[in-house]
Order: C-alpha cells, then sequence, then structure tokens
C-alpha cells in the first residue's frame, strides 16, 4: 500500500470511529422542529425536498404556503397526485403588490387554519410551514398562537418551518437549525429566474 | 386605513419596486453553475427538491451519487419511476466503511463517466453531481476534468454541486452559491435520524 493509501486508511478510520460514537450518542426518537432561514437560495427547496423523501417512504405530508400562491411550483405540480400530500395555498399572492395589510391578514388566517388542523393530525409524519416567517415579520399571524401550536403538536410529528429572518422564540424552539447564506446569486449578475430551477 | 396599515402600504410599495427593478435587470437566459456547500443540513435535500421541480415541468434530469450508494433514499423511492430522470450512483457507499483509496477511486471514476454523458447531453436540463466535493478533496476525481466537463456542457443546462468544502474553483465558476451553516443541529442533541424526514 503506498503511503498516500495508508494515511487515507487512517483518516478514514478516524472518522468512522467519530461518525459511529455520533450515531451511538443519539438515541432519542421524535419528530422534530426544523426551521431553514437565511438570506440565500434553497430555503423552500429543501422543505419541497424533504416533502418528496417523505412521501417516498409513504408518509402523509402537509404542506403549507405563505406566500407563493399565486406563483407557478414545479415541485407541486410534480407532487399533488400522491393521495398521501395536502396543500394549503394563502391565496392572495405576494404581500408586496396587494399592498393591503387587512386582506393579507384576513388571507393569512384563513390559511393558518388549515395549518393548526394538520399541526393536531397525529396521521400527518411531517408538516411544512412554507415562507411562514413573513407572516409574523408583518404581523399578520400571532408567534404565541404559532408557539401554541407546534408545542402541542403530535410528539411524533416533524414540522419545517422556512423563510428569512426566522422569529427568535422559533429558533429556540427549534431542533435543528439551518442558516442558507447567499454567498454569490445569478440573479444579481444579471441572470434570469429559470423554470424548473428557480420556480 | 390605521397608521399601521398606512405604513404598510408604503413599504410595500417599496420593496415592490424594489423586486421590479431586479427583475427588469435580470435579462441573461442560460443554464446555472448552483453550489449548495457549508457544514448545515440541506444541500441534498434542496438539490433533490430543485430535482422534483425541474421533473414538475417535463424536463430530463440526470442525478449522480457520489456518496450514498448504500443508503436509504426516499426521494429516488419517489422519483425514480419519473421516465425524465436518469440516476447512477457510486456503488461503494461510505468511504469511511470502505477505508480502501483503491477501490473508492475506481468507483469513482466509473460513476463519473456516467456524469461526463449527461454533462454532454442537451436533452438533459438539470443534473445534479451530489456530494461530489469529497471526491476532489480525497484526489478520487481531478478537479480540471470537472471543470473542463462544466464548462463544455450545453449552454441551457443547469448543474447543482453539493458537499462541504466546496473546492474553491468551483465556487469561482458558480453563478450562485448558498452556504448551509449549521446553527443547531438535533444530532448533536442526541435525536436519531428520521427515516423519511434525514434520510
Amino acid at each position: 500500500m503506498s503511503e498516500r493509501d495508508a494515511r487515507h486508511k487512517t483518516s478514514m478510520q478516524k472518522l468512522k470511529r467519530h461518525v459511529d460514537e455520533k450515531v451511538a450518542q443519539a438515541k432519542e426518537q421524535r419528530g422534530q422542529l426544523l426551521v431553514f432561514t437565511g438570506n440565500g437560495k434553497g430555503k423552500t427547496t429543501a422543505a419541497w425536498g424533504t416533502v418528496t423523501r417523505a412521501l417516498g417512504y409513504g408518509y402523509r405530508v402537509g404542506v403549507v404556503q405563505f406566500i407563493k400562491g399565486l406563483w407557478e411550483c414545479g415541485e407541486r405540480e410534480r407532487l399533488i397526485d400522491d393521495e398521501n400530500l395536502q396543500v394549503a395555498i394563502m391565496a392572495t399572492g405576494f404581500t408586496w403588490d396587494t399592498q393591503n395589510r387587512e386582506s393579507d391578514t384576513r388571507a393569512c388566517q384563513e390559511v393558518w387554519r388549515e395549518a393548526e388542523r394538520m399541526l393536531a393530525d397525529e396521521s400527518v409524519y411531517l408538516v411544512v410551514l412554507d415562507e411562514i416567517t413573513y407572516m409574523l415579520k408583518f404581523g399578520y399571524l400571532d408567534i404565541d398562537t404559532v408557539k401554541r401550536a407546534l408545542k402541542n403538536r403530535p410528539p411524533e410529528q416533524t414540522v419545517i418551518v422556512t423563510g428569512r429572518n426566522a422569529h427568535r422564540d422559533l429558533v429556540a424552539m427549534a431542533d435543528t437549525v439551518t442558516e442558507m447564506q447567499e454567498t454569490k446569486h445569478g440573479f444579481n449578475a444579471g441572470l434570469q429566474a429559470r423554470r424548473g430551477i428557480d420556480y
């Protein structure tokens, strides 16, 4: 065995011990609260990736979209025929298009009732609250209401929250938080958003 | 209109102008090179989310998995029957299990040939090179070979590269780079990885 190969072997053995130890330490089994936040690309996309994953094992999934109501959404198109998927959409579109706090608040409260129903249903394995952070930021939805629903949800249920500037109470409650940071964005260099990639 | 509602309206009008300006500036249309890197959760998941999205519009997609060969993968299960999806998998499993640089290199080169075929096929709208960063790091694959294949790919083709510690040349070539940063990870608090959520 060459010296480089031998070094590789030693280093991989060390890595394997580390991975095995961490796996052995992880003993608690329950649903998680995951937060995908930050200003970078991939928050909603990672949520839909997890939806695809859960559906792949036959689990029931609920998705509530708080902002993309009037957008095309390729993931939704691809998965919507799955009988295990329920999708609820806030139907007013972007809040910067409506520019109306009152009607946005009503639309938000309406779709939040769907979210509450999913968060109370133990047959739903995964619930995605997509872009809900903006609803809290704009005051369309009360943080205590959201916290209560999350806290009282079935213990086996995993919830994913997405959106920029996640409320600090959500970050504190969460089991796993990923901050998607934009290092570089093609849009800023003049590249058009692409169908099937960006939306 | 209340003062709060009026302030909201002004702020949304400003946001709308900003969004509209950025959209108007984005004039270039072509495939992108996207990099999902960093130590946080969501890199591979966001890639699969994009795969689901592209398939939703009927585009052809190729996925090359450089490390998860022996893992269960819910996304693959869910999407594999789609005639527009091709998946190639490096069949040796985790490099820290095999601990064998020589056989890993062979397996990597073999699956890379599949990647090269996809990267030369203009009917493939999206190619995912999942966890390829580790192949470069371990020296199983040469950075110049990868750069050449990316550079010569069809202009309409988008490529997603995932994995920690993306090579600086890939970051430099990329149109969009997101760094997924781990703020908090349930696994470190003793939570077991969950089927349908984490894998």
